[in-house]
């Protein structure tokens, strides 16, 4: 069967890469998902997910992941886990458990600890800063604090057409201590079934967890629709669902795959990206835009864009 | 429009009652779902709610709780929350919130305490006389301690045509420390849409997770299925799901409720009851039984049964 594996955002694309070449040896679909957002989690620039990932009020990394086995059905989840240096690789070894898959705060990190996971201090020097910066800005001034969250979320499958959802980040920048958002929550972050196809979300999870978004697309293409049209539906629904209910939506962006290896994204806002690399086409970067209809389109991201996002991201920050 | 409102287990039919009374009165389905579910909370011979629910394997009573507003599609949760005396109040003023509506830990115990709800030693000498046997039986044996658990999850409609969901529960017994079921997760443990109805759901949280049976309930409801038909549907083909793909599957229960006051069940376990309360109906306890068709049955509780239930759930426990 034809591989394929697509996760949300241009942070994803080293880690797509690295799996990719797994895959196309014959990997198994939970090892390349693990790698894959292991190497997001590593990557001290990528400031939503591990290491270098935002705080919350308190200047804590807290931080959110999940996995999902698309076979079995096995689902493992963590919400506001702090100093553990892979939290997807917590998050697969849970899925393996009966009972108790789905751990938060310091019960998580009783969990990892007797398991042997690595304790790290995830909070960096540079996202101290933004802190710093962000609580100038607004805390210190009454205003709201929250910006949207940009969370990894991949899904693969594998030759043998087994497939895996895995999610991770450090949530909503400044959020409230113990906030979880939607990406370990099955349904609404990630959802896999080996037999159609899975599906993961990004953007603010309060919102996404309204429309279980990630289910619905699952069940859309089980349904018979492609990913592309699965994804698009699922999110233009909720987006007018609660635009109709609430006078507004939050951010929501969802990357989808099926078993047989055909992807689709949508989003309802600006600026969403996404990797992918399937068996006959290289790892790719492309950049999103919504239409006016309810379709997304995606093109390959410019060198121009893949440069400006680069020397972003390393910017010095001028602040303290 | 007529009200009606319909709670999981026998251990509703205190609170369904009250709330009935209100609800007949004008009353806001919210307020209705507080009222009933905190009769639940403060019950101390319920052992898998509140104050008495049975503690972690650490002998600690971590409660999770939801809420959502079935108009705007607001919720709020907590998950592994200890020692404050009503989980679904302050659920329901985290609905309010735009963001950081989901809070776990103590997180959420800096959440409640900083909104003023009031703080509770929720274990009792009677839970923890349970926990000492239990630990005595299983894991002083090296045998596995978990026990399914028993969520109160209150579905309503007011005479406004309002539709609320709530859930609260002490989690799985001997549950590792830290460890969130269904009850707290949108679209596994509770939905509700107004336009349409909503459904909670009871028993083993980590398979519950696996098929977002709330979210599917609902969205059968809207496909045009009776509460009875979608209960019944989206439950059994679950637990084929899961029998298909893992071999067995843990126990599942739900409640749903439509705008228009009808009311369906569903369960794939033997024991299962409900509280239901319509505008025209009594407040009646249920008992239920799975059939082979894939359909639930149910008939009001026997006064022998009734009797039976009151008569355990007091009766002197024998162990120290």
């Amino acid at each position: 069967m034809k591989w394929a594996i697509i996760g949300t955002w241009r942070m994803a694309i080293e880690g797509v890469t690295e799996s990719a070449v797994d895959l196309n040896n014959g990997a198994f679909a939970g090892d390349a998902i693990e790698k894959a957002i292991k190497i997001v989690e590593d990557f001290p620039y990528y400031k939503s997910v591990g290491y270098g990932g935002l705080p919350n009020e308190n200047c804590q990394v807290e931080l959110d992941a999940a996995y999902m086995d698309g076979d079995s059905l096995s689902i493992g989840a963590i919400g506001g886990i702090t100093d553990f240096k892979n939290p997807i690789s917590i998050v697969k070894k849970l899925s393996e458990n009966t009972y108790n898959c789905f751990l938060v705060g310091p019960g998580a990190e009783v969990y990892a600890a007797r398991e042997g996971f690595q304790r790290e201090n995830m909070l960096t020097d540079r996202a101290k800063k933004y802190y710093k910066k962000r609580k100038n800005e607004t805390l210190d001034k009454g205003l709201s604090p929250y910006e949207g969250h940009d969370t990894v979320g991949v899904i693969c499958v594998d030759k043998n057409g087994k497939m895996v959802a895995g999610t991770s980040t450090s949530g909503l920048f400044m959020k409230n201590k113990g906030r979880v958002g939607d990406s370990p929550i099955s349904g609404s972050g990630f959802y896999v079934d080996s037999e159609v196809g899975g599906a993961a979300a990004t953007g603010l999870g309060e919102d996404i967890m309204k429309g279980c978004v990630s289910y619905e697309i699952v069940r859309l293409m089980k349904e018979g629709l492609t990913p592309q049209e699965a994804a698009d539906k699922a999110v233009y629904e909720l987006d007018s669902k609660l635009i109709r209910r609430r006078g507004k939506a939050g951010d929501i962006s969802v990357v989808a795959l099926n078993n047989k290896g055909e992807y689709g994204v949508a989003t309802n806002s600006e600026g969403f990206s996404f990797s992918v690399a399937v068996e006959d086409e290289e790892p790719t970067v492309y950049t999103c835009n919504k239409m006016k209809d309810g379709k997304t389109i995606y093109e390959i991201a410019s060198k121009e864009w893949l440069k400006a996002y680069a020397d972003r991201i390393k910017a010095p920050l001028t602040f303290d």
